[in-house]
């Protein structure tokens, strides 16, 4: 059998421990702080800590995008094992990976799930159920431990699993999650915010609900994506602009076609809610 | 018993109806299209059609801005009636309901919840369960007729219910719920947005739900509310700026310190998800 290890127990880290080991996989785990490894283990996530990570077949690396490149380019993983890391960003990563060869199989992945809340206690097992998970290809990547890793991902229990190349992963991800983390962020910034409790109904909850991102992790996830970002923040606030003439101008035709335009756009999204 | 009438069998009027029905309470009902009354007869939302208006002690309005100001303004309802309205916009409804002396007691309603669907077919008794209430206070409001609505309101299982000014609410709600509107329409426009089926998971979601609003009843409720909501777009924009400018510099301690900003603000905001 397998020996499956994973670094890093966060939401994400401590998830993909969570559903592997309720679909019967045996896996061991690690991480930096003592008692997140105790967590696991009591709760039944992990079968053991992780010391030496050149005794395993397949590594998730589940750790913030710096601690991951230098985790993936510096640590002695086994000859021939698969090693997969879950981040934000994959130009970054490929870039230190592909600039040598590695003894290791790398198969870069990210998984479409997360919560406003981090850490250990976030994790489940359920977190991935039904979730979109990228699989990020390059010239260089072993199609047999891309197969071996999708099934791993089935029984973690997926749902839509797609590839791609780190650009277009970069170029997507900037839209998808990491502009809508901007964007939250920024929404709770209006001088109103501290005093809505009662006036808020759902549309104000999903627009804050990300506002509390880590600002260490989301700023290394920006920087190493900053062009893409940069593009669709342009994007949006050159989008913004439209609504803010309408209103200058007092022109309600104005207004109401471009809000038409969105719903238009809106009507064409598979819109899937967990 | 007192006999209780809805105007307007959308998801709003189509919830009242059947969160009363469900309370115990007989209501009836009417649409200007007759197969919705069709509709929520079958379904058992209301008891019957109702014919005329000035047969009914509690009325609840639950149409369009325009459409409701005209109803207001124009229909003969009972002496000392209690009519409602549920629109999202209230300067403008005092406006014309205060500019004479009513024969009916006027209570201002903004249900806080709602769906990205709209209709008769969206409508659902559980549609306010636990959801904030706010009501509309003017010096000319009728204490006891606001006592009897709150009992009504209980019925429907409201959660919080809040009390304030017209222009209190007005000022809030272009933050609470017209601003994410604008911003969600808004985020569906990136050029990506077609080919990032796939690439979504809950930020993605939840930050373009709502973008498919109807641009009729929106373009109405923003014009009716133009100064505010564009006072909070600007301050969206301007504070969009300062990520913007701090990808641009290559300044990753300005977007730490942006985000840190905004993850503190969050923290503050008291978040109730249904």
């Amino acid at each position: 059998m397998k020996r499956i290890a994973i670094i890093g127990l966060g939401i994400i880290g401590g998830s993909i421990c969570a559903a592997l080991t309720k679909a019967g996989y045996a896996v061991d785990g690690t991480d930096i702080d003592e008692k997140t490894v105790t967590y696991a283990l009591n709760k039944g996530y992990i079968c053991g800590k992780a010391e030496d990570i050149s005794d395993y077949d397949v590594v998730f690396v589940a750790t913030p995008p710096r601690a991951t490149i230098n985790i993936l380019d510096t640590y002695s993983f086994k000859d021939g094992a698969i090693v997969c890391d879950i981040c934000g960003v994959k130009q970054a990563i490929e870039r230190v990976v592909y600039s040598k060869s590695r003894a290791y199989k790398y198969v870069g992945l990210h998984p479409m799930a997360g919560k406003e809340t981090s850490g250990i206690t976030s994790a489940s097992a359920e977190l991935f159920a039904m979730a979109n998970l990228v699989i990020v290809l390059a010239d260089k990547t072993d199609a047999s431990a891309v197969k071996e890793i999708k099934g791993d991902a089935k029984a973690m229990r997926f749902g839509k699993i797609v590839e791609c190349t780190a650009e277009e992963h970069d170029k997507k991800i900037a839209l998808t999650s990491q502009l809508a983390h901007v964007v939250s962020n920024a929404y709770v910034k209006s001088p109103q915010v501290a005093d809505c409790d009662g006036f808020t109904g759902g549309s104000f909850q999903d627009m804050t609900r990300i506002a509390g991102v880590d600002e260490g992790i989301w700023t290394e996830l920006y920087f190493h994506n900053r062009e893409y970002l940069l593009a669709e923040l342009n994007g949006l606030i050159a989008n913004l602009e439209a609504y803010k003439i309408a209103l200058e101008k007092e022109d309600e035709n104005a207004m109401k076609e471009t809000l038409k335009e969105g719903r238009l756009l809106r009507e064409n999204i598979k819109f899937k809610r967990k």
